[in-house]
């Protein structure tokens, strides 16, 4: 139904930065199991949700361009996938 | 240089919630000169902001809409439309 | 119940904050009077968000100070007032 | 310096929470190995942060009881442990 995703021309660029996060989450569990001072883990805790944001925000630019912009192009009608891109925002928003 | 904004529309209504929220920040003003409860401030601080929030989500789908899927199918390019929403966004998610 | 809140000692700054901020959602209302561009707008949105958030953040510091950290150093249980503070926390994340 | 951080008693709790965190991680990578549609992927980006800050959330909550309410009761000052707490929040919030 929907072809090509909008990431894929730089599918390998988004798979190293999820795996540079998973290797995130699990120095969060080397830092739990060392008795880190609550404060430093928390801080670590931002820095992977915003490494996990900049991936979901790269990816909604990549959704809008080829996905939306291009439905447009091609003379399509975009607002369904106008408001569902939104209520994606939102959800990272909310989250 | 931009022409007509994409809330050009439903602009009374943007103008109406924005009033409401003028409303709720003159209400938190009394809730603190009432000496309210810090906790029972802080829920309406949220409040607030969810609907701050939810005039940005608003603006932001009618600029999909009409500034950037409208740009595309005019035949425009839409990469430096796109990542301006995007940066949008961003900000939103930082604040 | 409660008794002075833990933002007593600095009401007329918090007041003076917010009446900052009734101004900013009133320069919101203007820039979509005279049809500013949505994403100027929507960086607006996001000055306006991250203001009242700070609001926010300067209300719980002075919760946790007065009111939390206050009733521990009474000899006072305080399981029940961090839970609250916590999910007011939550309240400003989802919002 | 600091001692037990305040989520010693159920460090094996925020170890579980952490590797299904870790598993989502791994999940998204093979959403985008098989193409899966940008919204899809970012409704579960949404789902990830969302666990993140849960960890978040929790491991503020037992700071806030033993370390801070912990050392106000032993008589302590915390005005320098609630800053450190509320810019946490702030690092959090701005993520």
């Amino acid at each position: 139904m929907h072809g090509t995703p909008g990431y894929a021309d730089d599918k390998q660029q988004v798979l190293a930065r999820l795996r540079r996060i998973e290797g995130q989450v699990r120095g969060l569990q080397r830092m739990i199991d060392d008795d880190t001072y609550c404060i430093d883990v928390l801080t670590q805790v931002a820095a992977v949700t915003k490494a996990l944001q900049g991936v979901g925000l790269h990816l909604l630019d990549e959704h809008l361009q080829h996905c939306v912009a291009g439905a447009a192009s091609n003379g399509e009608q975009t607002e369904a996938l106008v408001h569902e891109a939104t209520k994606a925002v939102e959800r990272l928003l909310r989250s």
